[in-house]
C-alpha cells in the first residue's frame, strides 16, 4: 500500500516563477524549417509577417538562437495570478492502478480559462499593447483558446475580436458568454463582415464553418483594421516558447524536491501543450546532460505523427496563411465526426515535428473511448474532471503504470494535464450513456489528406 | 500606486491543514435551538433522527459543547488533494478600485466541484462509509451540492442517489453529467420512483420540479432503501461544522501573515459558507479576544436574515423534515422567475440566525444586476469568474472597499469566494445581453410566505 502522508501538491513560491522563457531551437543542431510564403516558397521575411502578427511576436518566432528569452514584469505579475502551478503526486491513482510507479501531473487547469492556453496569450496581448494596438483578432473552434485570449486582453484593455466557428458559437454557449464577460466581441465564422465569409457563406448556404474559415476571417479583419493585429494559440514557434513556463516550473519543482522523471507525457494537438512541458527537459537531452523519453500522445483518429507525413503544407484549411513543415495529415483533412476529444488539428508544430523526426520523441495513438475511460478513472481518483484532450496523457500514463506493475519497475512518470472538461460535457454524456466510438482512418482515407499537400520542389 | 510585487496567493502548507473542526456553539451563550418535531414540537432526539441521518453525524448534530472535533485521517488525506485553498490578495481589484483598503478572499473554488460543498461532502460520505452504509441519498437543485456528493461517494466507493429538480436536471446537463461521471446515478424529481414523487407527478401534471420535492423524495428513498441514509449539504449544525475548515484557514493564514481583517463578508443562502467562514473569528469575538465585523449578504429577492421572522419554520417546501428556529420567509416562499443568482432558500441556518438576533453578524441585501456587474469587473481585474452566490460577497468587499477611498481608511477586508461560475453562464448571458432586471419582494409578496409559517406555542 502506497504511502498516503507525502505532499500531494508541490507548490513552487511565487518568487520562484522562472522569470526567463527557454527557447529550446538554441539547443538543436538540426533547426525547424521556417515557415515559408505560398507564393514565392522564400522563407517569411519580419517584414512578410509585419501585417499579421505583433512586431515582438515575429523576432520570437524567428529566433532560433536566443537560449532563454526574459519574461516581461507585466506578464509575470499576471502570471502570479494562477501560476506556479502545482506538480501534483497521483497517489490516489497509484493506489487504485496498485503500481510501483510514482506518477506526478503538472496541473494548468486551475485559471478560468481552464487551461494552459493563458500562457501564451497573456504574452501576446501584452506584446500587442506594448506596441500601441488598439487591438486583436483571432479564431476558436471550442472556445479554450478564445476564453483564454479575451482574458488576457481584459487586462491589458485591448479590444478582442474572437470568430468562432458557428457550429460552437450555437452549440457551446457557455464558452461564448465567458468571453463576453471578459469584453470580448465573438462573431459567428462565417461571417458577413469579411469578404471571405461572404463569400463562404454565398458559397455554401447554411454552413456551420470550420477552424480553417476562422482563421481566414480573423486574419483577414486584422489585417484590413489599423491598429489590429491576429493572435494565434498553437502551432507557433512564439507560442511553444511561451509554453515553456509549464516545463520550467515543472523542472525547477524537480530539482528541489529531487524528482527524477523517467518518461514525460504530453498530448499533442498542434503541440503548444507538450512543447512547452517537455522544453527544458529536451534541453538537457539535446545538451547530453540528462536523458528521458517523451511520448507525445494523439487521437487515432488524427494521428498527425504516427501516420502523417513531414512535408511543407498549408497550415489552414482556406490556404491563407502561410506554409509549415511539419507532419500533417494534408491541410483538408478533418477527422470523423464522431471524433470527441479535441486534439483535431491537421499538422503539428514545427519544433516537435523536427525533433520527431529526430528520434528524441516518440508518439503513441489512443482511441477515444480508452481515453474517455481513463479520464473516468482519473476524475474518480484525484478528484479532477479532465479536459477530453489532457485525458490522452493520461490514458498513456496510466498503460506506462500498469507497465511497470508487471516489470515491477519503480519508474517516475510526468505528464502534462492541460485542463478541465467542465465545457466538455456533452462528450462526457456520450461516453456516460455507451453512445461513444472509435475512428481510426484507414489509408484510403488519409490518402485523400495527403492527395491535397502541395508537391513542393523543397 | 498599489506594490504589485507582493505575494498574491497565500498557501498554507499541506501539513498546516487544520486537524479539527472548531464548533461555534460550544462558545455561543444563546445556543442556537433544536430541530424539532412537528408533530410533537419536542426536540428531536439521537433516535428520532437515526432512520434519516448517518449515527455519527446526528452526534455533531446535537453536540453544543464541545469546541474541536477532530477531523478523521481519511477525510484529512481527501482534504490534501485541493487544501489548503489559497487566500488571495486582491491586489489588481484593489489597483482598478483605487482604494486604500486591503482586500482578501478565500477561494475555494479550485475543485472539481466548483464550491466549498466539498468540505462536507467528504465529511458526510465518510461517515455513512463508516457505518457500512451501501449508499446516500439527497437532492440537488442546480447541482452545486451534488456534484460535491458524488465526488466524495466516488472516492468512498459509496452509492449517490441524487434527485434532481427537473427544471434544472433539463436545461442543466452538463453538471448531471459531471455527477454521472462520478458514478452517481441523477433522477429528474418528481421521479415515479417514490410515493411523493408519484402523488406530485398525478397532481401536478407537467411539473418541473421543485427542491422542496426533491428533498422529501430523497428522504423518502433514504429512509425506505435498506442502508441508505439522508445526506444535505446546507443550514444543518453539522454542515457549518465541516465548513469550519474555511475558516480555520483562514485565521491560521492571517495569523502565519500577519493579517488582521477589520470585516469579514460572505454570502448567505442557507448559510454553509458565511458559517465555516467566519465561525474561528466569531469564536475569538464571542471569547472577548478580538472584535470583528460580521456582514451577510443576501439576494434582495430573497431577504431571510433583512427582511425574515425568527420562528419555528419547516425546513422543506413539502413538510416532511423537522421545524427549525430561523430567520425564515416562509417553507411556501419561492424567489421571483428573474431570480438568477441562487441563495434562492427560504430559511437560514439556525446558528446563524441566533448569532444575527443577538447582534453578532450585520447583513445586507443586494440586487441582482449590481451583483453582476460585480461580478464582472472581479472576473476581469482577479481573473477569476466567480459563481453568482459568491459574487453577493463581491458586492458587499467593493462597496466597503469604496468606502475606505471615500474616508481613506485602510481596512483589511476578507471575504469568501465560494465557487466559481462556469455553470452559471446563462445567468452572465442574461446580465451581458442587458436582459437582467432586479426584483424586491412588496411587504404583500412577504405577507403571503409569512402566512404559511405555522404558528406554534413556543
Amino acid at each position: 500500500m502506497k504511502d498516503l502522508n507525502v505532499p500531494y501538491k508541490i507548490y513552487l513560491e511565487e518568487k520562484e516563477i522562472p522569470t526567463a522563457w527557454y527557447n529550446v531551437r538554441a539547443d538543436m543542431v538540426n533547426k525547424p524549417a521556417p515557415l515559408i510564403h505560398p507564393g514565392t516558397l522564400q522563407p517569411l521575411s519580419f517584414e512578410d509577417m509585419q501585417p499579421i502578427f505583433c512586431d515582438e511576436l515575429i523576432r520570437q518566432e524567428l529566433d532560433d538562437t536566443t537560449q532563454m528569452i526574459p519574461i516581461p514584469d507585466e506578464v509575470l505579475q499576471f502570471y502570479k495570478m494562477y501560476r506556479p502551478s502545482p506538480l501534483i503526486h497521483a497517489v490516489f491513482l497509484e493506489r487504485a492502478l496498485d503500481t510501483p510507479a510514482h506518477i506526478f501531473y503538472k496541473f494548468e487547469g486551475n485559471n478560468t480559462s481552464g487551461s494552459h492556453k493563458l500562457n501564451s496569450a497573456i504574452a501576446q496581448a501584452y506584446y500587442a499593447k506594448k506596441q500601441g494596438l488598439k487591438g486583436v483578432t483571432t479564431e476558436t473552434g471550442a472556445g479554450q483558446w478564445g476564453t483564454a485570449l479575451s482574458m488576457a486582453c481584459a487586462f491589458f484593455k485591448l479590444d478582442c475580436k474572437v470568430y468562432m466557428v458557428k457550429v460552437s458559437y450555437e452549440q457551446k454557449p457557455f464558452r461564448r458568454e465567458v468571453m463576453r464577460t471578459y469584453g470580448a466581441s465573438v462573431t459567428p465564422s462565417p461571417s458577413m463582415d469579411t469578404n471571405i465569409g461572404r463569400k463562404i457563406n454565398e458559397e455554401y448556404p447554411g454552413t456551420t464553418g470550420s477552424l480553417g474559415c476562422a482563421i481566414s476571417e480573423a486574419v483577414e479583419a486584422a489585417t484590413s483594421t489599423p491598429g489590429y493585429r491576429y493572435e494565434l494559440g498553437s502551432v507557433l514557434n512564439q507560442v511553444l516558447l511561451h509554453q515553456s513556463i509549464i516545463g520550467q516550473e515543472t523542472l525547477a519543482a524537480c530539482k528541489k524536491y529531487g524528482i527524477r522523471p523517467d518518461i514525460i507525457i504530453g498530448c499533442a494537438g498542434g503541440g503548444s501543450n507538450l512543447g512547452g512541458l517537455i522544453s527544458p527537459f529536451m534541453g538537457e537531452k539535446l545538451r547530453g546532460e540528462a536523458d528521458y523519453r517523451f511520448i507525445a500522445v494523439e487521437p487515432a483518429s488524427c494521428p498527425s505523427f504516427t501516420r502523417g507525413r513531414f512535408v511543407y503544407d498549408f497550415c489552414d484549411t482556406g490556404k491563407v496563411c502561410p506554409m509549415a513543415k511539419m507532419y500533417t495529415l494534408g491541410h483538408g483533412f478533418i477527422p470523423s465526426a464522431n471524433h470527441a476529444g479535441g486534439l483535431r488539428y491537421h499538422g503539428m508544430s514545427p519544433i516537435l515535428s523536427q525533433l520527431y523526426a529526430d528520434g528524441y520523441i516518440e508518439a503513441r495513438a489512443v482511441e477515444q473511448t480508452s481515453v474517455f475511460a481513463a479520464a473516468t478513472t482519473f476524475a474518480r481518483t484525484e478528484g479532477i474532471l479532465p479536459a477530453p484532450e489532457s485525458s490522452h496523457a493520461i490514458r498513456v500514463a496510466i498503460d506506462e503504470a500498469l507497465r511497470c506493475k508487471e516489470t515491477g519497475e519503480e519508474k517516475t512518470i510526468i505528464f502534462g494535464l492541460t485542463g478541465t472538461g467542465y465545457f466538455d460535457m456533452t462528450a462526457y454524456e456520450n461516453y456516460n450513456n455507451g453512445n461513444m466510438t472509435d475512428y481510426i482512418p484507414t489509408d484510403e482515407d488519409l490518402e485523400k489528406g495527403f492527395a491535397g499537400i502541395p508537391n513542393l520542389p523543397l
